[in-house]
């Protein structure tokens, strides 16, 4: 472990973290909040903390594997603990453990929330909340790497650590250039959201949190009833549809950028993921139906509902809680599958999905004729062993990872839908869970041992189980290997 | 496919079947039940199908792996179809899906019942729905392996298909002496704890139905309380002990007969059962205490309750759908783990828990350093890189399952809690969930639909998922391959 570039790197991306507080502290400004002093002391504080950290001058500059995964895991625990000072500080959040589940929340686009008011909350901070969903959705070392000078960090073993999928590629040689190009595109569609939401008459303060918030497919609302407050048809389709842009791979994104439409469409991870949406869409529509009365508002409630928990952004216009069973299963169903890899959103990714179905039909087709033993094959190419082997590992971590935390929330002595669905709506970073932690409740049911679990387990699904798993190897910390 | 060889081997297991049920026909005529001529027509109906079935005369005698998975799962759905019948022709379970589910309940060793009033079934039928059980237990094809004669089965295949667990090793060279052994070890146990009971002042009638129902880890009782109907220490203490006995690998007893002790004793699988075990009854114990006002109560009760539950008995002391959720969670994830491969228990087996555990520390070692793979060890030797990776897509089949069952389930629109726990009592052969189908409910709630999936559910998870669904492999019905 070379422990002087991690700390170095830590201390850097603090640093970028007092940056970007700046934003939110100009709101306030904007606004006029008396929250000025809150943002320079944190920023103050970031500072300071970040200049600790880049003391060691560290005599190699190469990172391995091991050191890409501890300054991902590290840099997103001291980005939630120190984003949640403000909160803190204002007292608009007392609690550090509440102000943490929350920032974390943000950071990993989860979307859940201790708030039971969230529209008392000052606008600056409001804001600061939903940045957190759009700084978080790409990945904060992503955004390091893309844009802030640096000539030492060997990236590629961060990039991997960071961003989600069973495989990563690079869209171009450089990672830089590639972290670049996936921000431009993240910001493109941002934006382009936020013209839409405009045009549909919301107000630009709601337009702009709400655009940051499905970006990163996070889910914070600044509304109490989230996207059900505007009852806008509009708004609803607009939200729907942005949301499902920001659940594909980004990839795809750039191959049509670049003019290989024929590339792009030939995605089997794409076609899944629409035939998984269109599929739960038309059962839950029909399940629905006579709850509502309406075929047409089932439809709008459906759809909305569906690409806001597969792609694990969290948003609602409905109450699922008080849908059939069969509607809450699959709901639960889609928080576990997730959108693409290489997107903004969680779960455990349709790309994995399909290469965990795969490997399944293979086993079988082993069992009848163990000489015959086939390839997977993804996209037309096949598929590496390795890949292959390691995402069934992953799920098995996964399972297990959501087993422990099970056991461990029920200390906690809610109803097993409750212990149950908050584990797996926090480890999925969708949101809202069923029961106690439904659409229209909140997390501040939850003890603090809680709180803490269910905050492990958001970092756990953003940084998808490795890296955070690793820090609690004894091998990880062995000085020279 | 040898269809000719799989036709006349389901045929004469069908036989078999008919020479078993003039078992409960000699019950009937001792309690001088009205019953005789229902298992005569039974009977008579067993051997005309059977006879059918051996019309074909095959050309070739040979079995591979696909002829011994479709051998044994249709065995199993014949054999519980079958054995369905005395109770719909006596009218004591008038609903033929009602009767298949109980029969099936029985020869998977589940221990699920749709009865609300089982002490007013009859007798020979409680004997028969005990004699399920502990056929079942140790598997009907191996009884047929071990005593009828026979020169044509190539039987390997067959064993491999139907005892569980990750490996599957036979004692001795020939598979026939193997199946003889085991059977032998099983009765022998089976008699010790007949003797034991009834020096407990058991009835002999219900110390033979109990020891049946302990044998195959099935869970049936005679009484409608289950064994706390007896309220006796005692007796709860000889069927937790022999209950925990049933749970262990079959080869560890014969290891400990031919005097191998040093190699009994290093079984990593006994002693994570063990361990296993003991952290759980511990938990559960401090858990409970306050509940029932007394740890000696809380002990008995949770030591029972963990040994019923792990080794996928069922039998019920007390009602842990009111105890606190931890102590629930804790037997949930017990229902997963199982008993050890090799014995009549069912759930994923402790052995393949400790691979998988092996898998994912590996992976993660791996993605610390690629270059340093080091091999699964599991009792001081190589485990085969083959067994590692079928045992972790054995694990993805299961889940996934599982989900589907779960989804299936939902459509009868009863409560998540009994949604799930449903599937996963069943899947694992314990017997009781939670909620509607908790330990002092039965499956009566459950539509006809729910039924035929959970008593599939039960056939995939005694048979260990791939002999079932290898069924709805088309290439496993090509003629020549």
């Amino acid at each position: 472990m070379n422990y002087k570039m991690v700390s170095r790197t830590v201390g850097r991306l603090l640093w970028a973290e007092a940056i970007i507080l700046c934003l939110p502290m100009f709101v306030s400004l904007y606004y006029k909040e008396n929250l000025f002093h809150i943002y320079l002391i944190v920023i103050g504080i970031l500072l300071g903390v970040g200049a600790l950290f880049n003391l060691p001058k560290p005599e190699k500059h190469t990172l391995y594997a091991r050191e890409g995964f501890v300054i991902v895991s590290l840099s997103w625990i001291f980005m939630s603990f120190f984003g949640a000072l403000p909160f803190v500080f204002s007292g608009e959040i007392p609690s550090l453990v509440d102000a943490i589940f929350e920032v974390t929340s943000g950071f990993t686009t989860t979307g859940a929330t201790i708030l039971s008011d969230i529209e008392s909350i000052s606008k600056s901070l409001l804001f600061w909340r939903a940045f957190t969903h759009w700084i978080g959705g790409m990945g904060i070392l992503m955004f390091v790497l893309a844009f802030l000078p640096q000539k030492d960090m060997q990236s590629m073993h961060i990039m991997r650590a960071e961003v989600p999928g069973p495989s990563v590629g690079k869209l171009v040689s450089k990672t830089t250039v590639t972290a670049r190009i996936l921000y431009i595109i993240y910001a493109a569609l941002t934006v382009a959201q936020i013209i839409a939401l405009l045009c549909c008459d919301m107000p630009l303060f709601d337009s702009v949190t709400t655009a940051f918030a499905t970006a990163g497919t996070g889910g914070f609302s600044i509304k109490n009833a989230s996207i059900a407050a505007y009852n806008s048809v509009s708004i609803e389709i607009i939200c729907t549809l942005f949301m499902l842009l920001f659940g594909i791979n980004f990839n795809l994104f750039y191959l049509i950028l670049i003019k290989q439409f024929k590339r792009a469409i030939k995605s089997e991870e794409l076609w899944t993921y629409l035939g998984i949406i269109a599929l739960s869409i038309g059962v839950i529509t029909i399940n629905i139906a006579p709850l509502v009365n309406s075929f047409g508002t089932a439809l709008r409630q459906a759809g909305f509902q569906v690409v806001s928990v597969i792609t694990t952004t969290g948003f609602i216009t409905a109450d699922f809680n008080s849908w059939p069973m069969i509607s809450q299963i699959i709901l639960i169903t889609l928080m576990f599958i997730g959108a693409c890899g290489g997107s903004t959103g969680g779960g455990l990714k349709v790309g994995r999905i399909i290469i965990l179905f795969k490997a399944c039909v293979r086993e079988l087709k082993r069992a009848l004729n163990p000489r015959r033993v086939k390839c997977i094959r993804l996209d037309n190419a096949v598929l590496e062993k390795e890949t292959a082997s390691a995402t069934c590992v992953y799920f098995i971590v996964y399972m297990l990872v959501i087993a422990v935390s099970i056991l461990l929330i029920s200390i906690n002595n809610q109803d097993f839908t409750t212990t149950l669905t908050s584990v797996i709506t926090c480890i999925n970073n969708v949101g809202p869970g069923l029961s106690l932690v439904g659409p229209v409740e909140n997390f501040t049911v939850m003890s603090a041992f809680s709180k803490i679990i269910l905050t492990l387990d958001m970092l756990i699904g953003r940084l998808e189980v490795f890296p955070m798993l690793i820090l609690f190897l004894p091998s990880t910390w062995k000085k020279n290997s």
